[in-house]
């Protein structure tokens, strides 16, 4: 459905529940989003979505992951009160990746860095950047 | 491995070759990479990596996926010379997930819109943001 979909001029517009519908989840019936700050543009983190959760993050406007490992909703800050408040959600040209604006109240890792993108990879190795619980 | 690696102070070091096969691949020894323009913020897209293309992108610098539809290599812009200049590539805390900053050369999107998340969802509907070959 995305092949004809992505033809779509702009401002063409879909009913929710069948986009929902159309999205393309994995076997386990999950869609990775990435989570990126809305006025910065720093990329915050990456997990997983379902249906379910898809449709509690529009309602409630906070975002609501699917945990894999333990393998239930998890509401974003619910425990530590880093939040993620949406901004806007995007889907991509064959459904099969979301792109979440947020706004993230203090660090989105759970290692309290501020994103989890915190090893730097080249030729010659990988190289932590930031330290534990510096918010950066 | 990531639950100790992820404590490290800024600076910590890790040897190429044991970084790379200590992050996680999934079932099909695959890993999701975000790209995201390095100088604006604009996340292009989402694709796959495996070991061998995340090692030929650092080494060539130009970024090589791995192409799930057509089970081949996938250096970005062979064809359609829309390539992406590697600037830095990122790992997430626990090394499932990577960041690549890029630099795009043209559109990112096979649409030949600049980037793949051109479908805004909200409790409304999803709408198309952009026109194909628009280059927005």
């Amino acid at each position: 459905m995305f092949k004809e979909w992505e033809k779509s001029p702009a401002g063409t517009a879909f009913e929710l529940d069948e986009f929902i519908a159309t999205l393309k989840y994995n076997a386990d019936g999950l869609i990775p989003a990435i989570a990126q700050q809305h006025d910065t543009g720093e990329v915050l983190m990456m997990a997983y979505m379902n249906d379910k959760s898809i449709r509690e993050t529009l309602r409630e406007g906070q975002v609501c992951y699917w945990s894999r490992s333990r393998q239930t909703y998890w509401r974003k800050g619910e425990s530590s009160g880093h939040r993620q408040k949406l901004v806007s959600m995007r889907a991509d040209c064959d459904g099969d990746t979301l792109l979440l604006l947020v706004d993230q109240q203090g660090p989105a890792c759970h290692t309290n860095r501020r994103n989890c993108f915190f090893f730097e990879v080249d030729g010659n190795g990988a190289t932590v950047l930031n330290d534990v619980d510096s918010g950066l």
